[in-house]
């Protein structure tokens, strides 16, 4: 059900959207989720909606395995392995093999370990590029990385054009993020990834707004090194770990930063001297925090036999829909995501100059919980397992009354932050 | 009731231990965990038991923030501040002012945070100090400090007397353990800290085995940095996040090595340019796990009310128990840790060349839960909050048919690996 192929957009009714959840093959995964009543949640791209069999598994971890089982489940419970054997279990999702995948600490702390561990890659190279308008921890990661490499930065305006005037063969890693957490854009991570291999140069990448929304094929594109959060469309939970991928050619030759003793060869020996293990848990830092990952694992659970090609289908035919909905209700408002499915990921931003915030507030007032990034974007994410065509048909009317009627220039609403 | 008031260590019988219980003040506190029946928990030095309360709260946060509040609960919940507010709770448990503690991410992460921005505020010298037998991962991640910094190490035998021949104006800082996780030695935080000043050098203190078993007073002690998990004597949970300390005088030209946006002075604004903010906060890296940081938060419910110095007497009274049945049942057994009160922590470990290993197995399937150190150290942690002078009788008196009547000859046991 591709955009393209829906009714023109000034026809669109919502019982058009009724119509399409009625052929959705993923329509049964919407009761897999415990989504609060009265609210259409566009907001997944931030923090991912609950599992409904999350809170029993945490329960039983914590009782069970924790409580019960006491220091022994580091053994029997597989505790020790979590890093890795559910880093496998994500791996399908990326397009990586088993042993490539590590569930890690934070992003940002994954961000640093891979960016740095590519760069040592190149120790005869001095240059790191990335995109002027990454997310803004990517680019403060790089300066850390920087700093601590003594490596000089080019950033560059547009990646998707950019990066040909910047490489050269001093470059030792380039950082992008695949879609874009303002405007929703998709850059072509193969095409890229082959631009930046052909200097000579190592590629990470941001999968952050990627993973759980849109195919990806790291192994088929030759992807070095990538890191991504769990918590957005993967539904881990409120910052579940992050993963890190390091393509198994590179894994030998790695030299992590952060050399804890989890990434030990032995880490029960307890050598004086470090020696990383085999594989990706070099990677390993220190002790994982085992209730966060036990969400992570839980929300894998609804993964397993999800087609990812028709999560593809549905999430651009509930972007088209959103987007055909505002472009017939609301032709003065600049959609910013780009309309050609190749360059959109799961998410619509709409630019309103003056109102962009307090319209924001207003949707949640009613019931329609999307988000604000300054200075003057909306931001709507749509996680095809648990939106149908029909929240995203009342979404956008809800969007289009609040627009046209004004109501949000009386709302009293003060501006606060959320996490992305 | 010191281990000096005990009777003779040949007299000591289980009513003597019952009788202590008798006046135990925390005697109570023991209702605040959920432990398995038929066990003897002396692992709480690895991994501490699990509170009653936290499987409820952990459904609360699970359920009603995350499921029903949604990105919300990043507001309203408090949970963008939790690592500070949190960070504010535990700050009494080690003598900190509120706004000197953060709760991050692992505890080798935090090392190399704190261990990093030590250094930096001494750029003018090249050199790092430690113990040999530190734990491995401190030397470990000294090793990534070293290199990202070009700093030469100098490793110490005996960190209660060897400082003083290695510290000179060319030493920036001294990472050092307070509570030695093999021996269960402590070191003179105070003494130790003042030498490491008189030649104008910082010191980081890990305080893993430390916290919630012995007092802590990093204030009046002057301390720098401290670093600490909370998975043990706190109760935090599997892999609970770490804490890290910085004193407020070091705040402003604290340079942490891993500058992520949640360490940003704005980091809403999204803005390119990395700026730390003010305090504790810049130490951020990025997005906690919360539902592992809601499982510490549940467990300092339990730590509101402790008194910390009858903790500390129970803590005495209940090692020197053991070491005195020890000794009275088991006269050719090496106990490990010292036996005067300022120098052991909250552990006693007892070394056996031929049979550590399969003497703590077989005490496992006795129901005496304790570890083994390689190559020969049986390892006993002694929780003050969860266990009586009955258990710790009832512990010793197992430990010596064990040993005596030679059954652990007899186990077939492997050797498996245990996280400290």
């Amino acid at each position: 059900m591709p955009s393209a192929e829906q009714p023109a957009p000034s026809a669109i009714t919502r019982a058009d959207a009724v119509g399409l959840d009625r052929d959705d093959p993923l329509a049964e995964c919407r009761g897999r989720f415990a989504l609060p009543s009265g609210v259409i949640y566009l907001d997944g791209n931030s923090l991912g909606a609950l599992p409904a069999h999350t809170a029993a598994r945490l329960t039983q971890v914590i009782e069970n395995e924790w409580g019960a089982g006491l220091i022994r489940s580091w053994n029997d419970a597989g505790w020790f392995d979590k890093p890795t054997s559910v880093g496998d279990r994500l791996a399908p999702l990326i397009g990586a093999d088993a042993g490539e995948v590590l569930i890690a600490e934070s992003t940002s702390t994954s961000l640093y370990s891979a960016t740095v561990a590519a760069a040592r890659l190149r120790p005869e190279r001095a240059t790191v590029v990335s995109h002027a308008g990454n997310f803004p921890t990517d680019l403060y990661i790089l300066e850390a990385v920087q700093r601590s490499l003594g490596l000089q930065r080019r950033l560059i305006e547009d990646p998707s054009r950019g990066l040909a005037e910047v490489l050269d063969d001093d470059v030792a890693v380039v950082v992008l993020t695949h879609v874009d957490y303002r405007t929703g854009r998709m850059l072509d991570l193969p095409a890229l990834t082959r631009q930046v291999h052909e200097v000579g140069a190592l590629v990470v990448w941001d999968l952050c707004h990627s993973v759980g929304a849109v195919p990806l094929d790291l192994s088929a594109a030759g992807a070095d090194f990538a890191v991504g959060c769990t918590y957005k469309y993967l539904n881990g939970g409120p910052g579940s770990p992050s993963f890190l991928y390091c393509a198994r050619r590179h894994q030998a030759q790695a030299e992590p930063p952060l050399s804890g003793w989890q990434g030990h060869a032995r880490p029960f020996d307890f050598t004086p001297d470090y020696q990383p293990a085999d594989g990706i848990s070099r990677f390993r830092i220190g002790t994982p925090q085992l209730l966060s990952l036990a969400g992570l694992e839980a929300s894998l659970d609804i993964w397993a036999d999800v087609d990812l090609l028709a999560l593809r289908r549905k999430s651009l035919s509930l972007t088209g829909l959103f987007m055909d909905v505002v472009e017939a209700r609301l032709p003065d408002l600049e959609i910013v995501t780009p309309r050609s499915p190749e360059q959109r990921g799961s998410q619509v931003s709409l630019r309103h100059r003056a109102g962009a915030f307090p319209i924001v507030q207003a949707l949640i007032e009613r019931g329609v919980i999307g988000d604000f990034r300054a200075p003057d974007l909306m931001r709507f994410g749509f996680a095809p397992l648990y939106l149908s065509h029909a929240d995203v048909w009342d979404a956008a009317a809800t969007l289009a009354d609040v627009v046209t009627t004004g109501v949000w220039r009386e709302d009293r609403l003060q501006q606060r932050g959320t996490v992305t």
